[in-house]
């Protein structure tokens, strides 16, 4: 099966290229009724759009998105969503260096062995630009999730390149460009970028995403847990190496005593599950941390070879970012959105009609 | 969907339960012509398998795997293959005291709130037991993808609790119940798992899975990137919760100038993408790493809820592991050697026709 | 994808061939709490069971199935569902001499195109046997969709050869060997099939199968509308080369004036969509229609090939049908019931929120 | 899962309503390397458009497709290609009459039932209009098949109403506006057409459509059998009602020893199979025959209920076709053409390594 749809029930199928005509996607099995406009979309995308701050690569973008089908008189009809964002501002010419060298760090020698061509426009389909659609698609999930079962979403950058940032402050992620939950350490994050964009090199991030209000019940055994399609879905973001859950990584060296969630009548008394156990949802809150590389499109020259196997170096110019975790609070963000719809709806076709008491404890 | 299904082209479709009567899977989609029989299977669920040291959980099932369908004088026809594991040692009393509670940091509590009942046997389909199927199709997809691309896998421990374990020598891997590929550390980790039994808690593991020899161009661009569907897989694996691709969560602190592998004649210069550029497979080892947390079912009294709510205890006796992570080795395996198979087939699938040059550097 | 599932949420993977070991199936995403047994589903087996009668193959296959998995204390689980069923009576030897040439008719040339290899056992995965499992999965959807949704489906025989069998009573049906709604055309029925088995060749059939009580709604606009999916299901039984709804075929020389069915406040005037308008449900009686070839193995000679190309004569001996269309109406049952099944979780996956008002009309 | 996808491998997923923004298609997982530029889709479209004679709805959309992704250079990527359809021509007035009520034969009601509203917009997206994105979708599934495997998809109308349409002379299909093989009886036509329109009634069709060249060994056992596939691709296209393959319902009737089609070393002595044994191609022709309803838009006043169940009539004014049959030719190909395509992928992915000797006969 072609892999660019994601989603079983609340399907997603990605199309497009960095500077083909456009780029969008099609939802296919929406829940009718839902009220919806390009300006329940828009705002999504612009979060996330390049050019908002100097810390992000300066293409003039507008992202606007446009629905062409599936909404009637302002509502979800139940039919295929199709959104549709024209490319506008396309600086081929930055690229043309490269058209027969491999970028190291790039998909361009993996997209040339894969297909058999190489695309040189701004990476094609490997370019970041394709989270646009994901970010569309995921603010409708968003909304429906929401209105009818009062699920939110909220991601912030929890460390970059050798800083960690502590969680102070949910309010402040909107207020600065990092979507950092800190008011205090954003001047040295800026001068940190600052020094970066000044040697020509980039760094990477750790970007936290927590979906609140959640169902239990989530997910299937196996092997469509839910914390398998969240790993999938956060993994499937460009330039993710790392997805944990909960503890993750930390669990390697707690112990069971330490890292059970016990439950009180109060409810459960710690979160190492991360909202997933048996992967399934509890009814807390998921917790989600991706590791995002350091940008590969760099000015310092990289080492590589041509398509015959000659030595060569490459040397990258024109818009880049030092950082692209920067931009991905929101894209993690629609993710997990994408992935939570599609479980909201997998589970009521099978369990419909399991009839249960009220949950027994808060939070679950 | 409902999700008991791994693999789009060489699907594998899992059922059964810890205690029911059988559990097994079946194959769809498999090669037909390569020669299958028990024989080829059986090793890898006897390297999984319980009662093999005293470090791991005293439940004497053989495993003994049964071939139903889908292999006629010794080869695969390409029809279905069922493979079948009767169980028969299923020792439900050890439950017994649990029937109205949920154990800390298990599936009971989700289940009943997915499901609306309560299969205490054992963790009925939460229970890692349900692995052995998965194990039984890996080797399926072990054997074609080395007789057929010369593929190979390996895995190992690389952290135990807080001990980290050394890579040294391959070779010692098969030589002890840790899967540890490191001789002298061999008895700290005996000493540290006896302490552990002793105290009725439990500790968690880090694992690394490797595949040599993967063709370059496996994966799609998005969303079914090789490295999602590979976390996708890690992910759903019982008490896993954390998946690293390469460099994984290490790439926060790395500058783009180091992380990107360089391409040279030789061949590339490192190997932080562990194997996966832009979803894809560059033809390095793909190298994954997972965090297994700590034994949920443990002798120490932990607080819990009944199905009312109200407060009370619930303790574990009879068979347990101090450490899950000690027999994840063969399943991490087994589960990228699957995802390998599958994204075989879907390449050959869309790109039979792409005609390249010998890849230009060696081990790409 | 490899082809052996059948739905998409009451997802039905099938297993086995004609002389091995076992044949069955896997129903994922069978809903929680139904009361289940093989009790439910042997009656429904026994009815498409050879050797009830002389018109039908004597092989004596006892089909007795047994469920593995899903179902704890007499109730499904919501976990995958395993039936097997053991073959017992395999006289391989009936198709010995045929191990190198393609018997006209039947599915050995084209395996052989397709997978490589010929299986000469009775046929193989080609035979009509492996819908044994697919009757035993849709024992399981008509017993769900009574018992939760009031839903009924009854088949029977309208034409055998060249004689049609006028629809006169519903209560004949398990009255006689050809599932026919008529008591006194039976004895023609049996005069002709022995003359047919005398002359060693056979005759083809038409089946009508109806669903009643199904809810309106069912079916997606496109593509997967619930007829489309009817006659995916009903054209990939054996020996089916042709499927209508409602009036089929008739409908080329009707007028619009006369096909559609006018809506009146007791109900639809007439059914000439057979219960499907636009793809989806109108609430009526859904109603199919399907023409099953005539057997291919019989007993008068036929020219074939060999693998080179060789003429060559064909002639079957040994257990074989005159008229395959005598069992199918069990099958046609089991197939239209899971169709409905998986549209009725698919339906109520996307809308379940939709409020409407009691249907405006009856049967709507 | 959401219907809205046809095919697994070659995947279409369509979007739009009759009177929305737009409607087009995206394929995922065409294979790359091809050529390919809207002029290798219009002239498909153009066969299929309304307003090209006087026999269909007079209706002045250009149809224009556009390219939005997966072609680089005039050759396709092996991402995803959206094509896109703008919507110029939207008469909604036409059915301003018709906001309460339900139109006999249409989908009105079911549409109501299933998503909980009505969109009375040129029937939304039950229209026809949704039927051009699939015929560009089988523009170039057609391509590629002429291209790479010599396939070649040719239809024709074989009966209109009550009048029978020989084939004649298979070059006379595009010199009339009823795809019609056979010049003579043109005239007979017309005057039928022009009766029923003066009338405000309509009729049926029966179109044929026929594939060439089709490599054997497509199609998998069970479920996803070629013919299964086939006809439920057919059976989703608007308005259709019945599917026959070879012989089709005229097996009934038939003999063994007349229906199986014989081998013989100049090739299979005649085709009732339509090119389609045990599921899988045999290489001869792949024949199809469907059943076309009438119009069920037609000017004789109608009963109907309003949504609260009173009788009320419906009479539709505007535009109409007093066959739909007329254009179905062209999409009927395209169908074929689709569902072809998906297999021979399918087919390559698992059995690529199959090596057998040159086919034993021609056209097998």
């Amino acid at each position: 099966m072609p892999g660019s749809t994601l989603g079983e029930l609340f399907r997603v199928t990605n199309f497009g290229e960095s500077h083909g005509p456009a780029i969008g996607c099609v939802i296919d099995g929406c829940t009718p009724g839902l009220a919806l406009s390009e300006a329940d979309i828009q705002p999504e995308l612009d979060r996330r759009r390049p050019g908002t701050s100097r810390h992000v690569t300066q293409r003039n973008e507008a992202d606007a998105v446009e629905i062409l089908s599936g909404v009637y008189e302002g509502r979800t009809t139940g039919t295929p969503i199709a959104l549709l964002i024209r490319n506008t501002d396309q600086r081929s010419k930055d690229y043309g260096n490269l058209l027969d060298t491999f970028r190291p760090g790039h998909a361009d020698y993996t997209y040339w062995r894969k297909f058999g061509h190489r695309d040189p426009r701004g990476g094609g389909r490997s370019s970041a630009r394709l989270t646009a659609p994901t970010v569309a698609a995921g603010a409708v999930a968003k909304k429906w999730l929401k209105e009818r079962h009062g699920v939110s979403f909220a991601g912030w950058m929890s460390q970059l390149g050798e800083i960690a940032i502590p969680f102070v402050d949910e309010a402040e992620i909107p207020n600065n460009p990092f979507f950092a939950p800190n008011a205090a350490v954003v001047p040295q994050l800026e001068a940190y970028m600052d020094a970066l964009r000044k040697a020509g090199d980039s760094c990477g991030a750790r970007i936290e995403v927590r979906a609140r209000g959640v169902p239990a019940g989530l997910g299937e055994p196996l092997y469509d847990r839910l914390d398998a399609d969240i790993a999938y879905a956060m993994m499937g973001l460009n330039a993710v190496k790392g997805v944990e859950i909960g503890a993750g990584f930390g669990c390697v060296t707690q112990r069971g005593s330490e890292h059970g969630d016990e439950l009180t009548p109060e409810g459960f008394a710690s979160n190492h599950a991360g909202g997933v156990l048996g992967g399934i949802s509890t009814g807390q809150d998921l917790v989600v941390s991706i590791a995002i590389k350091p940008t590969s499109s760099i000015r310092t020259p990289r080492r590589s070879v041509d398509r015959a196997g000659a030595p060569t170096t490459v040397e990258t110019h024109g818009r880049h970012d030092p950082c692209v975790g920067i931009r991905a609070t929101p894209i993690a963000e629609a993710l997990l959105a994408l992935v939570v719809m599609d479980h909201v709806l997998r589970q009521r076709a099978q369990n419909a009609d399991v009839s249960l008491p009220v949950p027994p404890i808060p939070g679950g």
